[in-house]
């Protein structure tokens, strides 16, 4: 039996304009599993891998491992596996054990952490068969037991660290960019629950050509912001003009706080994947922890409670810690 | 009185995904225009300028100036100059001579090169009080005469050379971009004419949200692409899920082309601009020279007379010759 425990960050998705295809990971924040696989010796009548997943993490998470993001991650990883690696006829056990889990619904990719800390453990255990893209394929498929699209935006960063484009989904291509060392990020989880797919309802099926055209404009602006280390560029890139106008309904007095942050020097600010958390970018660590105040104090005066992380971004993704 | 002559690039734009907001400036072809200006002692009682444009390039064009491009781009580079730089009552007898022209409706930027000549060389008469992204603002403004929507994807790469982006239109915020050394293309121009407002009227004026974020995961790949010199990735990004649909049956056999193009070592194919022109590109000359050959084929084939140029990119825009 081997044991092998990970760590996935907690991430940002869509960046402003880059909604479904762009993401972070955050600098402390994350996801700690450990999976523990034994070959299912005693019983070769077996069809399939048992897999169980126990909660030490404190956090109320959903019983049946059927309503688990890990759950389709784990089984995906290991349908590849014995297509590609393995005679067919080998079943485990697999038990998932989440010891440190981030709040569900907060924005900053929960789900994400647990499922690309799922399979980066559970390729560590088997030798490290599968490269990081072919691990964000197997933890998308968790996204899309919650959102009913298996997006990449949040597993990415998880598993590879730093900034990711999602340049396309079939095949799946991602492009690691690189970030400026002046990237300071001030993140706000107000505790209200955002669920994904409710977060997804709300979009509508088609946007006017027009704003497309915004939109992608800025992703390019983006992207080049990144690889110029142009926090200006960043900024001013870093806008949505698709679903920041369907979404900000979830978050009480989005526009004044979107005042309030700029005020207090945020660059930008956006919501933070599909919410309710908000992520303001400022050029220094000052500016950040003061947004981040500023971002805190807007909730608390609506009696919404909330945390603040206020970091940089982690260049590095998912990872073993033990 | 003064005279300055200036050249302006032909120029490709879109570049698949990239829809008004992408371009390139073609090495060698493009437009000269030559500028004569005299203060308009005379008339003092002139309330605006006296201009004139004359055709001497042997292509048609229309005569009234009201229907040339030149006009409103050197309209509006006379009154913003008017505005900001000098005293309101000076006018001016300006003749624009055309000197050499693409052929219009060509899908190389041919409105572009004269309006962007015009204004570069108008500049310079005026000793340069406006920067090239200034003067992208003016010559956009011939755009607006031909679509409807002043759009900047041709001019950009017209004035300022290389590849630009396009990250928003309000303010105007051109990115120059890098452009590998190995980036080659073969233009293959069809004597078809499509004009600039049929090639808009076909398309829709919402799209789908799915196909929207495909197109700005290919901005995002084809942006990261030129920064990293990565020609595959450039390749799999130069892909347009929105417009091609629609105004690839101005082209005929566009589907056998490409399949064409691609078997003889294009990396990517698409529409130059609103075409008739199709933009090939392939990672080294002798590809650009086969491809070239075999799309100019195609449309002998089809009994369409055409002119193909096959190039590196220029990365200088418009410039001054005389």
């Amino acid at each position: 039996m081997k044991t092998i425990t990970a760590f996935a960050p907690a991430t940002v998705a869509n960046l402003g304009c880059g909604f479904d295809i762009m993401g972070l990971a955050i600098k402390g924040e994350g996801d700690i599993v450990s999976v523990q696989l034994a070959e299912d010796m005693q019983h070769p009548e077996y069809k399939e891998d048992n897999l169980s997943i126990v909660n030490r993490s404190g956090v109320d998470l959903p019983s049946s491992i059927e309503h688990n993001v890990i759950t389709p991650a784990v089984r995906a990883f290991m349908d590849s596996f014995r297509i590609n690696m393995e005679s067919p006829s080998s079943y485990y056990d697999i038990e998932v054990d989440i010891l440190k889990k981030i709040y569900p619904g907060s924005g900053v990719g929960s789900s994400a952490a647990s499922s690309s800390a799922a399979v980066y453990a559970l390729n560590n255990i088997f030798n490290s068969p599968f490269s990081e893209p072919e691990l964000v394929y197997f933890a998308m498929q968790g996204e899309k037991l919650l959102g009913g699209v298996a997006h990449a935006d949040n597993v990415a960063p998880a598993i590879m660290g730093g900034v990711t484009l999602i340049r396309g989904y079939s095949p799946l291509d991602i492009v690691r960019l690189p970030i400026p060392e002046n990237f300071f990020s001030a993140v706000v989880h107000p505790h209200l629950t955002v669920l994904t797919s409710e977060a997804r309802k709300v979009l509508p099926e088609g946007v006017p050509l027009r704003k497309s055209v915004s939109q992608w404009g800025n992703v390019g602006g983006l992207v080049a912001g990144f690889y110029t280390s142009d926090m200006e560029l960043i900024a001013r890139s870093m806008k949505d003009e698709i679903v920041e106008q369907y979404r900000k309904g979830f978050i009480p007095g989005y526009d004044e706080l979107r005042v309030a942050a700029e005020k207090s020097g945020a660059m930008a600010m956006n919501i933070a994947g599909s919410g309710p958390s908000v992520f303001a970018v400022c050029n220094n660590a000052e500016s950040a922890e003061k947004v981040g105040k500023v971002m805190h104090k807007h909730f608390i005066d609506r009696k919404i409670d909330c945390d603040i992380f206020v970091n940089t971004i982690s260049q590095s993704g998912a990872k073993i810690i033990e």
